[in-house]
């Protein structure tokens, strides 16, 4: 077998058995196929396509590359959810420990923020010793104790996405359909999920911009986790504006606890309907987690437990085990609600009266990089008490000079630069020239 | 600028600027731009293609990365031409002698034989003494006095071309009609042509197997040398069988003389009317080189002078005089007219009686590199004595068991296996079953 003739197939569109594919990966990572081939290989596939069963072999060929997590000590089936990243995204802090309490097991692995979006492990690392770098045996003790347990990718997981990765990132590779689902699917299977739910996000604040692009990964998510034997399950969210009522890493997590019902939380940073977008969006997410674990038999049945679990106290409780047993301080996060902010504030006020008609999601992301909420390089440093408190959502009625969001940071540069930037994705019109969207579940696509 | 916004923008089908394609060329040459990078860009091209100008501001580049040849001294304009490569295709040999006998200059750079295709520097090495190898003043010095020198290229020519060539060679780049156009009209024109006439073969035994894919190249070549501001013409010429009476390098040789009227030629080895269809292509091309030159106003007029420079002796007379300032021996030469041939002869016969309809032109080429007159790798050996004489062309009437083609080789096992893989491309069809194609002359692309 020869790359170059394997370069040349897929270039004329023909699909590529599983041994040809076998065959360009592990060249590629043994260094017996030069990166000239391979980076002319995947500028073939990003304009030739490949199919489910194509893109299934590269995810194995990816997923066999490295170790995988070994999770069977635990004896049981594990679900997780994967976020193609938004603005205010902080469903994952809400849906584990919630699915958990329901009783799934979560082996959830996340990033860190990069460019407009958030990240995950940034947000956990707002919580006062909350530790992100579990070695493996204690991340599956953590998840058979409380249920789940979240943590960064580990190094020796799929390296051959890492290194193709790498490639596509200076070879305009990056934005192939298949290449992305076998980059996200070879992670979280090699992570020991069986079944996997999408969020994928569309709309200015997204990385797919058009529900067809949406559309076309969700199917192709699906798809392939089909042709691998899983149960996988896309939903299309809106990403138009943030999701929920905070953006920022700390902000993130007081919106999360309150949702979770911790009573403390409640109390001092009451979540109200300005989460309710963010709560449609989780509760969909952790429902089909059950349905997809065979928890519940519905999607329906599935989120009235998830509320249960929300109003009895059992999501709190399980997320206040998890914060302990990953060596966090659920007291001193307690004190820090409504407290650790930045001591620099701003403010964005309306310019004039009528219905607050869009907040573009990533101006406000890109405001979040600028106050130290995310990253713009990796190795950027972030801040836990920066960000921004949405006060109105869109679809609300506001009065010129009402302030509509508030900023914390730690220079005023940085909360003039938020501001400006956040400003010019903020509408309004005038009352009764239309409304806005708010359903924020597009679309289903499920293999189950 | 970096390397992957320019690959990202051709991967959109957007147009890159003539900087742009000087960034990516030079950083190529210079190291400053890795391979993978340029060989995800030539896929990107492969499928996003080029305009003329920018298919212009790259020849450009590969020629402005080496030495042109320089023959101001002459103190004249040049004429070239260039064919796309067929099966006993010894026109270069007509038509630079015959050119230069009605008045052109022509700086004739060529390549050898590889895979199917015949290479003029191979068929003009087997007369006895002729050297391919001249120096730069020597090359300018012959065309001086005698109107044409046939030399190899120089590897010092426009060395961004070899080496982006041998990339695309590796990364299934090569058969992109803006790369091709660049890579020929590059070399072209580095070696000192204003004007070039393009013989674009098409059918089984051109690389254009189909008339559309040997239109859009021409098409190029004309466009792209328009937007250099050169005169170009491109002439699609038939390649479905054999160009001529004969295959092989000495038997070209043979051919070519007698066409061009050298008396010895004529008497010894006649050329008849199986050299009618080289001839018209000759002519052709010769006479637009005439034109294109500005010797003659047009076409007809100019066919018509080439005739009379071979009945009056002139043009054979300037073929002399250059085998010998090129080192060869013209009477060594003419004593081997019909004299040398491989000892190991074989014959196609015809397998009944009928109309002979088809005779493959791809397999002719092949039978040749079994018998040594052409190249299956660049380091394989090539003998002067081998080759085919073609006894009856298609169109011809033939009667069972009449020989069809003579052969002559090394080894008998050469001679087997060249009339095994020759004889499955002869068709022979009841009279009257229709008509085979004769007109040689399929297009004619002009930017005059």
């Amino acid at each position: 077998m020869r790359a170059l003739d394997l370069i040349v197939k897929k270039r004329q569109g023909d699909t590529l058995s599983q041994s040809e594919i076998s065959f360009l990966i592990r060249g590629y990572v043994d260094g017996s196929i030069p990166e000239y081939q391979v980076s002319a290989f995947l500028m073939a596939v990003f304009f030739s396509g490949m199919t489910p069963e194509e893109t299934g072999y590269l995810t194995r060929e990816m997923i066999e590359s490295g170790r995988t997590i070994d999770l069977q000590s635990l004896n049981t089936t594990f679900v997780d959810k994967h976020s193609t990243g938004g603005v205010g995204d902080k469903v994952s802090l809400i849906l584990a420990p919630l699915a958990a309490a329901c009783g799934a097991h979560v082996p959830m692995m996340s990033g860190r923020s990069l460019g407009h979006t958030g990240g995950t492990l940034d947000k956990l690392e707002s919580i006062s010793g909350y530790r992100t770098d579990l070695a493996p045996e204690r991340f599956t003790e953590i998840i058979g104790e409380c249920g789940f347990a979240m943590t960064g990718q580990s190094s020796d997981v799929v390296p051959a996405d890492r290194q193709l990765y790498a490639l596509r990132d200076v070879t305009g590779t990056v934005e192939s359909v298949p290449l992305i689902t076998s980059s996200i699917l070879s992670k979280k299977f090699a992570e020991g999920a069986d079944a996997l739910i999408f969020d994928v996000k569309t709309g200015p604040g997204a990385f797919m911009k058009t529900r067809e692009d949406a559309r076309n990964l969700a199917t192709s998510l699906v798809n392939t986790g089909k042709s691998l034997g899983k149960n996988v399950v896309a939903v299309l969210t809106r990403m138009d504006s943030p999701l929920g009522a905070k953006v920022g890493n700390f902000l993130e997590v007081e919106e999360s606890m309150a949702l979770l019902g911790c009573p403390a939380a409640i109390e001092r940073v009451p979540s109200d309907n300005r989460s309710d977008d963010l709560m449609a969006v989780t509760l969909r997410l952790t429902a089909w987690m059950l349905v997809a674990d065979g928890i519940a038999k519905s999607v329906a049945e599935a989120e009235e437990r998830c509320r249960e679990a929300i109003s009895d106290g059992s999501a709190w409780s399980v997320m206040e085990r998890n914060i302990r047993l990953q060596g966090g301080d659920p007291d001193a996060m307690i004190a820090n609600f409504g407290t650790f902010r930045a001591p620099i504030t701003g403010e964005i006020t309306a310019s004039r009266s009528g219905m607050l008609s869009a907040m573009d999601a990533y101006r406000v992301g890109m405001g979040g990089v600028y106050l130290g909420a995310g990253r713009n390089k990796a190795d950027d440093d972030v801040y836990g008490d920066v960000g921004f408190e949405i006060l109105h959502k869109p679809g609300a009625t506001v009065h010129g000079g009402d302030p509509i969001i508030r900023v914390w940071g730690h220079t005023q540069e940085a909360v003039d630069q938020a501001v400006a930037t956040v400003s010019e994705g903020i509408a309004i019109e005038d009352m009764g020239g239309g409304t806005v969207p708010t359903d924020m579940i597009l679309e289903e696509i499920s293999s189950l």
